[in-house]
């Protein structure tokens, strides 16, 4: 049996996706007015698609372009976030993400501030044993800007993340990447439920990550279990009423 | 006059109250994409029922499934959770228990990873002086999983929870057990409540918990208002619109 | 002028006003599947009327029952809670009470059992300065019971309240007092409010809390303002619908 | 491109602005059943429009009045809130001030009686890079009051604010200003979110707030993007249903 996330999507699912997972983001509070989700165009490996200008509760299919990979440019007179180079950096640096979600989300930013990486405390956040890289603009840039504006930021991004399935981005919020739009949005959600379990469990004492071997078999077994978790989240935050 | 939760229910009645413990336990935040809740079938003290691969605020009537209590095996062709071996497991070694809740709640992850059992300090949460002991997989077996999906792994994990109400899984989550799905939801809702309540006490200073004998009076008071908070909760959560 | 919370009102609005308490008092998780409010009967100074046995949220007209102040006992064949001894304590021994709210508030346990009553930090939470003892059942009784179930027990819990608009009880809850349902309601939901101020408060440095005459003069200025808070709770969480 | 929110409002949008403003920042827990927001009258600039007493979730447009900058009076009979000395105080003083938000929320409250002031660890909450002071009533008056009610407190409060974007009051609340409805509104609303962020990267460790030239920079991009968090919050928030 295959299950459906590992199904190659066409483009037309793709582009429903996006917008389902929009939503679903803002429902769990992992974006608010910002943030963004984009997916690699199934149909042109060097273009992605993420949508316009517009708070991500509200986006729907019509507010979707595509992106060039190269140099993370929109297509002529369509505007376009100028945090896109967050994502075009990313799809050039890593050839098997497919999805990356960038967001503020207000559990993420104290681990950024404080330098204190992500590490899973339980099976579901099992994930994060590959690494949560905190990345500093100020050894990017000497500007004082704190957005991945340029094409240039966007490649120290994706130097910092590496091999990783998300960076915290210090002052900033974090981004996080995924084979699937699938995988992207879960582990989106459970860097907050890391992060939420984490502050508890150090007000309780020392606590126990998971090994290198617990949190390899559990993403493992996470990863077969994307269908259960998009079906839940897509039929109860999913729907576009605009 | 005798209380609806003590009557012996009917398989028909069973079925309904799967259905709708599901959706409150979602409602409650115990259960999230995975978690499960089971009962005994009452026409069949060795076999127990409960959802296939689904999240639990989508379960219907038709998603429940009949397990072997023995083996901890669905019919044949029947797709079933590997962790159904959590509620074999306990079926097998606890007469007294007819529903067992399974959760990763966000509360009660962190007490399990900071090895710190939970322990009554309101008469609400008085079932926990029955012991909430903390099992360790790798306390029973060499393989790196988090996951209890062998019947060796369910039965020790009974082994732990002994004759307690809950038992916490270090780096994965909970399970309670109760006389009847009325208790076991109850006493999963309120094992997040005692969570959170020690959490916000320990902030404070040094907190009292019940005595042993304040818990018992208080424990059995609360088994005599089941039908209260059952109303409550399947007035408020409980509605199948799928 | 005259605010209408200052007028007396009839027992027909008391019974209407008691019905939109309780869904208010559950919306803003004072009260959850236990919890009541009582009101002192308008045209029966010796008799105050409270929902029978049934989850605030649900509580419906016809679920109220008028209760003998002097013994704490209802009419014949009529099911009452055992706690309604927590009210008939508190109206004998206080006059000036007209509503009494009991409740389990997740937010007000942690006090208690850590033994920190609760004081004003800000204007809305003034009401506090007048006192917040700490009930401590073991006080009054040889029993090993958490329930105020006995007349003696409701007069030892209104002895320890005596003049205060607040008694937090160890292990239990808290009980709160007012000269109007309104006042009753607003001092329950500021209670919690003035709680969730402070613990945030503790864990950022030594806090000021109000002196007594900003107190007291913030606390006149607030009972002026019952108007507002009522039509606010009352419209948006007031509605039955059952 | 002009942005919306940089074009000069005639009346008729600043009042139904105000009324979105109102359901928004009760939906965003900023305001209960106080608070209030006003905006300097685009005809009158000498004058500026409030809601009279009303809870901020019922405001509607009827409910708003305009009063005299001068003096904080409002038209004869028309009764108004006694805190809009807090607004026309500010107003003096501040002509580049097109908007005022006053507001008791629960997450600032902390910091005002612990004495420490917001500062900014996002760069969405980067405009605190020009100050939060804390107002100390009793420096102000030698009346025992907790109240902005009258012309000579609100120039206090309006001193203390000098050219800050908010202030804190201690054991009261927090006083938030804006270029227009919408700065005034994004204000208050990302205060809440610094207050939240800081509180849990305190737990974690010792934070690092963004410079003074980040955060300049950071709000540059910021202001740049509220036409979308206002897209966002009044067409999920801002319906008028009375």
């Amino acid at each position: 049996m295959t299950a459906a996330h590992t199904v190659r999507p066409t483009r037309d699912q793709v582009l429903k996706n996006l917008v389902i997972a929009n939503r679903v983001l803002a429902a769990y509070e992992v974006v608010d007015g910002w943030g963004h989700v984009s997916a690699r165009d199934p149909d042109d490996a060097d273009s992605f698609i993420m949508s316009a200008v517009r708070a991500p509760a509200l986006v729907r299919e019509r507010d979707l372009v595509a992106i060039r990979v190269g140099d993370g440019e929109p297509p002529a007179q369509i505007k376009a976030s100028v945090e896109r180079h967050i994502h075009a950096g990313i799809y050039r640096s890593r050839k098997d993400v497919t999805a990356v979600v960038h967001c503020h989300a207000e559990a993420l930013i104290p681990f950024g501030v404080a330098g204190v990486p992500l590490r899973p405390l339980a099976h579901t956040d099992a994930f994060l044993i590959d690494g949560c890289p905190i990345w500093e603009i100020r050894a990017a840039t000497y500007r004082d800007t704190m957005l991945v504006d340029t094409a240039e930021l966007g490649d120290s991004l994706a130097a910092t993340l590496a091999q990783a399935p998300i960076a915290l981005m210090r002052g900033h919020g974090a981004t996080i990447v995924g084979a699937s739009i699938h995988e992207a949005v879960y582990r989106a959600i459970y860097a907050r439920h890391a992060a939420l379990v984490d502050l508890a469990g150090r007000s309780l004492g020392t606590v126990r990550y998971l090994s290198t071997d617990e949190a390899r078999s559990a993403a493992d077994s996470t990863v077969k279990t994307f269908d259960r978790t998009w079906e839940l989240w897509s039929t109860q935050h999913g729907a576009t009423s605009l």
